[in-house]
């Protein structure tokens, strides 16, 4: 079962340091199209992308995200955006009821069809010899990432796809064991201990030999550690605003 | 810049009619594996897949969607859930304070890790031969649906997914122009309408050659029409008492 598809799939690591190398116009809208084909729920393709290459506007995004430089520094940057203000633009001008629209159902499709886009086009790069990085931390400042790319109502910025020509050759990361994460009918709220003890060392080994021995953490504890951040708060009021999810 | 991922990309159409032929064991591991190889959000790996191959289950599923035969007869069916619930536990363990499990964030966080792991079970399984078909509505008795699979709360079961064997072979459902879904910098919140009036008369084409003349509604007509089914509520409700995107 082995193909050129799967080999890409599983040989994925994000990608923090790409060279100068800018992404050309074809290899865009490749991308773009990639994206598109993915699935999208009712046909509706709630989703948009948003591509920026001014360099003022990517330094900002750069800053929002907590100074990641690869936020900046990269052949291509792209924004996903669940989006029903298009949907509501064509409603509004048939005179339909659009109310529907500010559902947490449409919001929740938006977010699906905005995420299979995004993730065909990880792939479709990945293919194509590019490395990616998903920048969730643009919504740190969520409004003003919002006032940046001059979002309208219905809309709501998910995360960006750092893109471009690798730098450097990670390890690939491992992944929970397969009774931890898949489950056969019904869900088992019981964890798999011996598994995810195995698991633990894995990422320790990796982590040791990534980093030359200076860090150990298991998944485990990266994972009860993560808590500790606090939380994000902006995003329910944000959304309350844009009229999404509203009930 | 054609390649064989880049092929099964944009080959995509959902499948709604599958042969009798079940996924193998070995088969149903690797798109597990090539689900858990995408993107993750800080490494979390907040979801779950529900693998259902009992026969009465798949049934009950079958009704909840709307009848739709595809969600029973398939070579398989995985639900694909958001999942905060293994964090809290392993949270707990520790002593943690796990309350910014209950964040907008963190929900959205779920629903990407969710969709990028499934999105690139599709493509996998599009690779080896197989169709795919997404099935939204198992939200449709969303309580339902959770009960049956035995979801324990900080969890939210997103969408499902039929893989098997295509038994029809569908045309490719044409996407929107690039100019309506990809903008430059900032949100073009003016739609391009020469584009849009020519999609329209695409997939007015695309549903005549399908239905052999039965049907010719414009993509805009479509969604319009979609505006005025009934909202469905119970998504928000069923959220806040999983405990997810309360805050």
């Amino acid at each position: 079962m082995d193909n050129p598809v799967i080999r890409t799939l599983l040989n994925h690591r994000s990608i923090r340091k790409f060279t100068d190398q800018k992404l050309s116009e074809d290899q865009i809208e490749l991308l773009v199209k990639c994206a598109q084909a993915a699935s999208t729920s009712s046909y509706t393709q709630s989703f948009s992308i948003i591509g920026i290459d001014d360099p003022a506007l990517k330094k900002e995004l750069r800053i929002i995200s907590g100074d990641q430089p690869y936020v900046e520094a990269n052949g291509g940057f792209f924004v996903f955006v669940a989006d029903q203000y298009r949907n509501k633009k064509i409603g509004e001008r048939s005179g339909i009821d659009t109310r529907v629209l500010d559902t947490t159902q449409r919001l929740t499709v938006a977010l699906g069809d905005a995420a299979f886009a995004a993730q065909n086009m990880a792939v479709a790069a990945e293919s194509m010899g590019l490395g990616i990085c998903y920048i969730g931390s643009i919504q740190r400042d969520i409004e003003r990432t919002a006032a940046l790319l001059k979002l309208p109502d219905y809309t709501f910025p998910l995360f960006g796809l750092a893109v471009g020509y690798p730098d450097q050759e990670p390890e690939k990361k491992p992944r929970l064991p397969l009774k931890n994460i898949y489950h056969r009918n019904t869900y088992a709220a019981q964890l798999d201990d011996a598994a995810l003890e195995r698991y633990d060392q894995q990422v320790a080994d990796y982590y040791h030999s990534r980093t030359g021995g200076r860090r150990e953490e298991t998944w485990t504890e990266q994972i009860a550690n993560g808590l500790s951040t606090p939380p994000r708060l902006a995003l329910k009021p944000f959304l309350e605003k844009q009229h999404l999810g509203r009930r």
